[in-house]
């Protein structure tokens, strides 16, 4: 089996994997197929250097095999199907005392703290393991990690059927709000500047907006009869799509703040008063969402033909990088690392 | 009967109070007391002139007593001892239609974009009154409408007996949002840069620390074993004190924006995400929040002899508001309009 290495400087080396036994706790993994997330991409670049601990095996969007389970472990056995929730907490910090360990103050987000699933064989702790029905090919199972983002940010949003969504930004956490929330019943717009992508959501059904051609916020007051957007969902991070995203919501609407904003922005406080408008930021996943994840994909709610872009050999790795960087017609691309 | 004109330029002049018979859904009220508010304030220095339509009376925290009832008012007599809710909506608006008509889209906010309190006699819309109990004097009951403000922004940070509160301003609604909030069982500091109000809180009984001299951050860190705070009520409208607020919270703690931030300010968007922190408007008050203040009130629950600061009768309203502009130990200050 083998193993995909970051090393640093946008080189990826690919070596012999380990296969080291399984520890207490944990179970020894096949994986399948891996995603390249928008964080791997990140690292790839040298962004995250002072976290990752070269040379190092990335990547956290995966499916596959139990091959072994470790002392202790029950419940699971060799030939189980499974994705892997890549959050290891501490249990013991005040976030996880209080029932949120997703955000434990210590967290270690597997395959960025931690190796991760771009190797063939990968242990993890049992509590991270769910369950794929034998309806979903690995190919989806590996998609079950960005979707489970987007069924958290859609929770968090508190959304209900028949409501307006403004999702600020088309691209794949964008695009799988927006598949999540017209499945929930929503009436979604993205707003969303790369023609590319706006091609992109017109190919899954999305009703998509170029913010630099149409004035959103004057559209979405028309069509909810000058109430304002019931939901808006933050996915761009760009200083411009905070200024802005509190012209959208109606009195006592909703903002998700899914994406990262690197510094503070210039955000319009008053509107919050005027109009009641609640923020709530959106971080990763519980495990009721990977469960309402795998539920929606089993269900056939999502258009995996249109997600998945490419599946590439483990040695494509950094042939899949450069793809992503190039912005153009790619959602998601897959690796095959067994 | 007199009443307070504001005629712009700092300018109050005290004329003859008209005595209109009430309209169909009106009563007609003598006036006994009306606090000044930061509010009216902004009127006498100005700030509101585009709103304001001179000569205008104005004032809305106000105590008196029915003394008619216009056609079509039931349940309401002469007597009656009342204070008024001075928010008359437009019923018709989504937001009004969607059971928030505290924040009508076409809101008239009675004492600013309508004749206010400071007269001896005043028609106001019978849907505006609660009843004083017989235990709360006139100057206790021209108290209830900033009590309420402070009631609704409690109730909208959702907060629960036992927790950690931090309120940024120790002025009279920081002040008031402290008393209501412990009255509820938490544990509150507020961050208070003007000595004067750090004494006054003190004489209240209510924690302050100097954010010039007390890193606030650092001190709820340690006083929550490195949780955070439960609940920030933002009641400066000071840039600073946004960009201070993020770093208070704890993972999925509550932000309650009350202040009036009149230019968009940077704010840490990334603690948002990172700590899945909620934010929520809050604005005046709804007829619950009145009932609350009320019962609040007549309960014992607040010491009003630290509250009121002063009571002058109405030809020193102008003077009230030199007092205020001073911004020495004056927390509340009574006009006599009857």
């Amino acid at each position: 089996m083998r193993a995909a290495y970051y090393e640093g400087d946008k080189k990826i080396r690919i070596g012999d994997c380990g296969t080291a036994t399984p520890a207490a706790g944990q179970v020894q993994i096949q994986v399948s197929h891996c995603g390249i997330c928008g964080t791997d991409l990140h690292i790839f670049h040298g962004n995250m250097d002072h976290r990752v601990k070269m040379p190092q095996v990335i990547g956290h969007e995966m499916s596959g095999t139990v091959t072994k389970a470790g002392p202790g472990v029950e419940g699971w056995k060799e030939g189980d199907r499974i994705t892997v929730r890549p959050l290891d907490y501490c249990g013991e910090c005040p976030a996880c005392r209080a029932g949120h360990s997703h955000i434990c103050q210590k967290l270690k987000f597997i395959g960025i703290d931690s190796p991760g699933a771009m190797q063939g064989i990968w242990n993890v702790p049992v509590h991270t393991l769910h369950r794929l029905p034998a309806n979903l090919s690995f190919e989806q199972g590996a998609m079950i990690e960005p979707i489970a983002v987007a069924c958290h940010d859609v929770r968090l949003g508190e959304l209900q059927r028949g409501e307006y969504v403004v999702v600020q930004g088309g691209g794949p956490i964008g695009a799988l709000i927006a598949l999540v929330a017209r499945n929930g019943g929503a009436n979604v717009l993205v707003s969303e500047i790369n023609p590319h992508r706006l091609r992109m959501l017109e190919s899954l059904g999305i009703r998509g907006v170029n913010p630099k051609e149409t004035d959103v916020a004057e559209l979405v007051n028309r069509e909810t009869g000058t109430a304002g957007a019931d939901v808006v969902f933050e996915v761009t991070g760009a200083p411009g799509a905070a200024a802005a995203m509190t012209a959208l919501p109606r009195v006592r609407g909703r903002i998700v703040m899914v994406a990262i904003h690197a510094k503070p922005v210039p955000v319009d406080l008053f509107r919050f008063f005027w109009r009641e408008i609640k923020m709530v930021g959106a971080r990763v996943y519980e495990p009721e969402d990977f469960e309402k994840a795998i539920a929606l994909a089993a269900g056939g709610a999502l258009p995996f033909d249109k997600l998945i872009s490419a599946t590439l050999p483990l040695e494509g790795l950094a042939d899949g990088f450069r793809q992503l960087e190039g912005g153009g017609d790619v959602m998601k691309i897959l690796i095959q690392c067994s």
